[in-house]
């Protein structure tokens, strides 16, 4: 089966939209309620939130060190290591979004830029994507313009630190996790 | 500051619920829209999706094979591979969430159980958790009863196949990828 992963509509397993109603629109969030058709012809509704796609990227410094944000993430009223990430806005190469949100977010840029992998976060409940970039060899340009209502803290650590965090439980930001395992499998998280 | 990552809303970080009203409750989502005061005074919205939190478990065969499931997801219109995994149900333990999901999806059962990880998939607007379970030895009891309206097949497959099909973008469900991942750095991919 490894080459004929079933893909798109035409699955055996496929739900077939019959309609589709806009219940909520705020100002982040935008969630939708749809009826579809089931495999066997039954009928079920779907609730599910639109998302535009976002960028994580995986900043390393020359010398090894990555750089990771500390964020109060309301809905688990606690604060988080993540990652730096951001939304696409409308349109943009996800490279760009990368390349705007580690600087708007850290002052961090430059660099050697390579996509890693793309990411579904959430595929019961929302059509999000992840696209991650690994960014090797940034440098700081000390400035940094965060949004308005934006409140972050900057670190650097070497990368072994942020895995014992993971082992520890106190990273648990999946999108982090995922960025921190791919650097061990890649031999990135070695003391130097 | 390994030992002192600030929890909580005593960090400087913290918003304040000033409100919180409910927006949108269908059969799946609860939202809300909530009002809050931010570190600098100011007010700003916040919205975000009520979850009970989930359970995935991480399948192995007494060969080493692992169980993963094919599962239409709405949201992105198309299959995904995933590891068995489902809601937890109101004060539910999650091994025994684990236990019952796998049993009712897969028809697998037994084996040696162990927690591996808390992960927070959507931290920017969801407050869901996933608890992630090992369970090794696990064995077929031949029998499985999906929900009514749930359709996925079931595949067994060595975790080394797995990880080519996560290396060429075939696997991209964020959940599934953090415990492929964890099993290679337990040393459970390699062939046998």
């Amino acid at each position: 089966m490894t080459d004929h992963l079933p893909r798109g509509t035409d699955s055996d397993l496929a739900e077939h939209r019959l309609s589709s109603r806009e219940v909520y629109r705020g100002n982040l969030l935008h969630v939708l309620e749809d009826r579809v058709r089931l495999p066997d012809g039954a009928e079920a509704g779907r609730e599910w939130v639109v998302h535009p796609g976002a960028v994580m990227v995986i900043p390393v410094l020359p010398n090894g060190d990555i750089v990771l944000e500390r964020q109060y993430r309301y809905p688990l009223e606690r604060d988080f290591l993540e990652f730096p990430a951001g939304k696409i806005d409308g349109g943009e190469d996800p490279l760009a979004t990368g390349q705007r949100e580690l600087l708007e977010e850290t002052g961090y840029q430059g660099g050697r830029w390579r996509f890693l992998v793309t990411l579904h976060p959430v595929i019961s409940y929302s059509n999000e994507h992840i696209e991650v970039f690994l960014a090797e060899d940034v440098i700081s340009s000390g400035e940094r313009s965060l949004d308005e209502g934006e409140f972050l803290d900057v670190f650097t650590m070497p990368p072994a630190q942020a895995l014992q965090l993971l082992e520890r439980g106190l990273i648990t930001d999946m999108k982090t996790v995922v960025g921190l395992l791919w650097l061990e499998r890649m031999g990135m998280t070695r003391a130097r």
